[in-house]
């Protein structure tokens, strides 16, 4: 265990552009603000301002591993299901917002040596769940020393 | 990017009596205490000690978005199906720890000029899973400058 | 709610070794973790370094609400299940990843008098996705004063 003086915040924020159901890889400006931060050691906390897309952790290798991800989802909140009374955006509505709430809004990844400690296989993804394109405004909050 | 000296911690615990299953904003009482943390920038980590109710973030406009994802966790993981054998306390028992795996028990949170930075349409609530009254703990810390 | 200065972090990193599908109570490392913190306010962030096992906080009374889990998960995302295309490590390859994103890799907990303040049936578990051994890779950081 290291122990230190916790003395450094660090925040951005950025908006992403989505074209429809899909993932977009975030690792590269989280890298890039990890880097300007200067925290060497801490944590940063990756938030999406929404209620119908997600911000999560998944494999990054395959391709194939998200299209499953989004056949899996489909069928398990299918769009237009009539057990859904909020309809008010489409029948991908209330899907998104079900979707949102399962693969969660928000991740916590630790800070090591200057650099976001990600898995090998491990990518950070904001997962549209509209089908109509959308701004998507994400925070990153990085504490450390 | 902004960075500065990080210098303020702050915690606050409270308790919300439930009444069946039903969603509680708890919007209010977190502005509350990020007010009078006096941090400026940071974030906020929000937790409940259980295992039978969730601590999330959902829309926040349309009541019936709140019904439909009761709905949908009902049909998902319903009461007194014969899959489950831990069921001590009837057939909500073991929905329950079900629906607090895939909801979560815990948000992090941004804050910025000194106040919680949600989305437009997110709240913070607590998701009562069990069909009787219960008094659920909720803790919040709050990290910044 | 109390207010102080902000000025500790501690980090740390342990590996695991599962024997296939199970839960790995982590409680007793994590609460020697913040013990060695010197971190008295202030919460402790848990991150697993996988896309194909969880980290996350079950019920730590009865074993059989694990079992329960583990059954419902293996109906709702079912070994082989001819959806999937990714299937390069067997049937429980994409399964694996579909469980890791439904129960997450990372949880926050809050620090109150020096110790983890985990609800009274709460326990923070590995729970590991694949039928085969693995190596998992957890860090630890604690933030506070």
């Amino acid at each position: 265990m290291t122990a230190s003086a916790m003395n450094r915040i660090a925040s951005v924020q950025f908006e992403v552009r989505t074209q429809g159901r899909d993932w977009i890889a975030l690792d590269d400006r989280l890298r890039g603000a990890v880097a300007h931060s200067g925290v060497r050691e801490g944590f940063a906390q990756v938030f999406a301002h929404h209620t119908s897309c997600s911000l999560l952790i998944g494999e990054n290798a395959d391709p194939e591993v998200r299209r499953d991800l989004e056949r899996f989802f489909a069928r398990l909140v299918p769009d237009g299901d009539p057990l859904f009374r909020h309809a008010a955006e489409g029948p991908d509505d209330m899907p998104a917002h079900v979707r949102s709430i399962l693969a969660g809004v928000s991740v916590g990844i630790p800070v090591r040596d200057g650099a976001l400690a990600l898995g090998t296989w491990q990518g950070v993804y904001l997962w549209e769940h509209r089908a109509r394109p959308h701004t998507r405004r994400i925070s990153v909050t990085i504490l450390g020393h």
